[in-house]
């Protein structure tokens, strides 16, 4: 049984979906594991991560907007507002999607779906750069 | 230390909570891992897990009340509606609930509070066979 | 490669956020491992986990208000009320959030961002005595 981490650093372009799948993928391969688990874990409280579709562009515009909707920014219902008025609703969209998520590995690959792939949720409006750790354990 | 993983297929009657605490239990109890760490992954962008209460019906009836009013079939918010009104609200409802969920598996047995069960959550109305992985490591 | 669990009981005082991580930092420092994966797991369904801002209190207090006003205390739409009208809302807020989260560990620390800290979410109004299971593995 081994184990193997990574620290990557994306930079963001402000509120948008970042696709991780490859480097997740990457760290995967270079272990050498054949069967285990993969984590990844986003370090910061105004972005998180989804396992969502990889094929219509269009999922993740109304994945935008629907978070948009449900907590907007700028809502009078938050007093925490001295970052920003779109940091709150950023901290309100990390807690209501995940900061970390495990993936199996099975024959040497992430065992997603067919449409499935790994996003970086950057929730600020300005670019950010965002430090994600991934984990991999098994033999 | 050592791990096991299967898959599993289940065949959903559309929207509803499936419960799969039988289906990880019995691979912890064929791995014979007395303490170790369980994880369920769901292999698809439009349905995902919960753990939840296993005692009364009514709150899963609940459950599904609440996530069809938070993110209506049809709203007129999403543009992804080539796969059907119920699609991209499954998408937004996965997002929002877990595609991974881990428990810690302690004494043979999965660590799951007194009412607490695992769940599959299909949120499309048609009936579907859904692909979920299990994975178990431990000693 | 090893593991180490610990079941740790936290008594809270309704509904609010309650750190762990310290609690957490303690079974990897007492677990000498210095690399691996630390898993935190809430063992009921009126509570749940949350990774979010440890400096302004106000980040807490907005979350709370938002979680209040998405499903409020006493909704209509709910049935299972037998519990009382702070029930029902806090399974869904628990299936909004997290039951499990795991934490990479890296030098013997979790890799924690420098604002996150990891959170007990308690959704009903009055104190519970609520159970937090932790797993830490690596080596």
């Amino acid at each position: 049984m081994r184990q193997r981490q990574a620290e990557i650093a994306r930079r963001t372009a402000g509120r948008s979906l970042v696709e991780l799948t490859g480097e997740a993928q990457g760290l995967v391969s270079e272990s050498g594991i054949e069967t285990g688990l993969l984590t990844a874990f986003v370090r910061h409280t105004s972005a998180s991560l989804v396992i969502n579709e990889n094929a219509d562009p269009d999922v993740q515009r109304d994945l935008l907007a629907f978070f948009e909707r449900i907590v907007p920014d700028g809502d009078a219902l938050f007093i925490h507002t001295a970052e920003g008025p779109d940091d709150m609703p950023a901290h309100v969209k990390t807690a209501l999607t995940s900061t970390s998520l495990s993936i199996p590995v099975v024959g040497g690959r992430l065992a997603l779906g067919t449409w499935q792939g790994l996003y970086l949720f950057e929730h600020r409006r300005q670019p950010h750069i965002r430090k994600i750790l991934l984990h991999v354990i098994g033999e």
